[in-house]
């Protein structure tokens, strides 16, 4: 019941491999379980400190931003709520497709919404003519960069244009980076600097997908909008990060090696994925995370579960159409079995047509 | 910056003795601690099971009531947020002093609110004349039953007259029941049994007290007013309750001979503290909980805390006066430092004056 159609799910089949989720393919850090494992007692046991404290301190450093700019959550979704209850919205704008929690946000608030529609004959990409959709009277706009489930990067220039305009009519942008991180050159594509400089900036990342842990959920918001930060935390219930989540992330963020490794995989695991799907006849789109977005005439998400993969079937996704599918980048010999199956589908296909 | 001013905030201060957190004196199972820690690098590395099917089954076992009929949240003070915006209520009534997370949401929500002031000359107990703050253009009632931080239960026919008055006026009647396994004429007080009959009852429950893992963070509610479940569910952010949540609440809900185990302890341990409180001379009131109000001339809050022992200040609950504490029941030898550490410094004081 009530099931709100994410990938992840693995609880309703037998799988053996779990290619809807997109978290980092070298899992959590071991040492960061460890630690949790040795503290489980004691920190299950109290309650979790309110402010996030300790956390904020943490995060602040690897991102270079005050920890009185950053407010954490039980997960980025938490403070995607927390967002569009504080700033109350009459108008929203939203691309379409993208994570689906900011129009189940909006719509919560009964927030009007304008679409900005990404069409699969333009590579899904946010095109120049998304000025046109921004009008004044617009008072909030999500945009997930690179997006998902398409795995597009907004054109920095173009991201500035926008950027520009919110400012100037006082509309918050709040830009979802939590997949940033496997981003090749991220420092091109990340907003993060400007928060200091422009409290209509507003940037959302996860360390859910960078180390791995989704079943614990750690979010947080960067902005300079103190009013924003108060207005934010009064939605929030208290003690939202539980203690749990509140370790893991202290002990995480400092894993810049980790990180580096993690990237490099990516980088290669994603370079070798999209030349072998391309040469499978599907249509691949360029990859810039953590996962690769296709699309196939198979129904591929149907097939590959009956060998017991798990992909994210992207059909319900608003605004996209039928045939569409998203696969995580995973370790190399899950990539290659994935690989290996989906050319079976396929040679089997073309042999009963 | 921005502590909401719980108890349990043993992170600003040295704090050898947390007599500020109301959870089950014999702490959380070791078995199921042991289960956390076997499990931990897998379920951290999972999306959690965002239907909670599995834990609501569990729940409605313990509880006996549909699992249709329970919804779960991060911790139960997110299920009040989240009740308040799906009924959305223009005017509520809340008792005060009572746990401060009503006021909270029911602000954010900006809902007028009408407040029933317990009054120190009566005890503290809510009053026949509630009945006339109940008015029809009332959407929304809170009662915490036992009351916190008062200890102190609503009379069934009171109760009974309020629900019906509810009833018949379309008023959503939120009881908050947390800590309720903790009194001992549970079954003459829990209003649960009305549940599949009377759709305006939503009662609030939690495993954090009862199984002493607020670390962790579930909180459940349960109506049978479907439709209100799907709009609490439209308000809740996606995989809201962890997998780590998830599995501690499906192991613990079982642990019946635990439950009745720790009911003993704390009824002996509150009877014990009750009697030797009131030895000291301390204004203490009649507890039905696992914790005890009381009222000190002395500043008991900061002696105490001088003494490395934190209590809770109840200073900043909405609608009491100065100088009430309420301290939670703990382990025996626990239980006898913080005694004698209150006679101290009563005695320190007669001395002085």
């Amino acid at each position: 019941m009530y099931s709100k159609g994410h990938g992840g799910n693995i609880y309703d089949e037998a799988i053996n491999y779990d290619f809807s989720v997109n978290t980092n393919p070298l899992g959590m850090p071991e040492d960061v379980k460890e630690k949790l494992k040795e503290n489980l007692g004691d920190i299950c046991e109290v309650y979790p400190e309110e402010t996030c404290y300790e956390l904020r301190k943490s995060i602040s450093l690897k991102e270079n931003i005050s920890e009185h700019q950053i407010i954490c959550g039980n997960g980025a979704s938490e403070l995607i709520y927390g967002l569009v209850r504080a700033i109350r919205p009459q108008k929203a704008l939203v691309v379409v497709p993208s994570f689906s929690e900011y129009i189940r946000a909006l719509r919560a608030e009964d927030t009007q919404m304008v679409y900005y529609h990404l069409a699969p004959e333009r590579d899904f990409i946010v095109a120049e003519d998304i000025m046109s959709y921004l009008t004044p009277d617009i008072d909030m706009v999500f945009l997930c960069n690179p997006n998902n489930p398409t795995g597009k990067l907004i054109d920095p220039d173009l991201m500035l244009d926008i950027i520009t305009y919110c400012r100037m009519n006082q509309i918050y942008v709040v830009i979802d980076e939590c997949f940033m991180d496997f981003v090749k050159d991220c420092q091109k594509h990340t907003r993060k600097g400007l928060i200091p400089y422009n409290p209509y900036v507003v940037i959302l990342n996860a360390l859910t997908k960078l180390f791995a842990f989704p079943g614990i959920r750690i979010g947080y918001a960067m902005t300079s909008d103190a009013d924003l930060i108060h207005a934010v935390n009064a939605q929030l219930p208290s003690w939202n990060v539980s203690a749990v989540a509140q370790l893991a992330g202290k002990e995480v963020v400092h894993h810049e090696e980790y990180v580096e490794e993690s990237r490099k995989y990516v980088f290669r695991e994603r370079e070798y994925m999209y030349e072998e799907m391309k040469k499978l006849g599907l249509k691949v789109y360029e990859p810039s995370a953590n996962f690769i977005f296709f699309k196939s005439d198979i129904p591929m998400y149907k097939k590959l579960l009956e060998r017991h993969i798990l992909i994210r079937n992207c059909d319900n996704f608003d605004g996209i159409m039928h045939g569409y599918c998203r696969v995580a980048i995973k370790k190399h010999n899950e990539n290659e079995i994935l690989l290996k199956e989906m050319e079976n589908i396929i040679n089997k296909n073309m042999a009963v047509t």
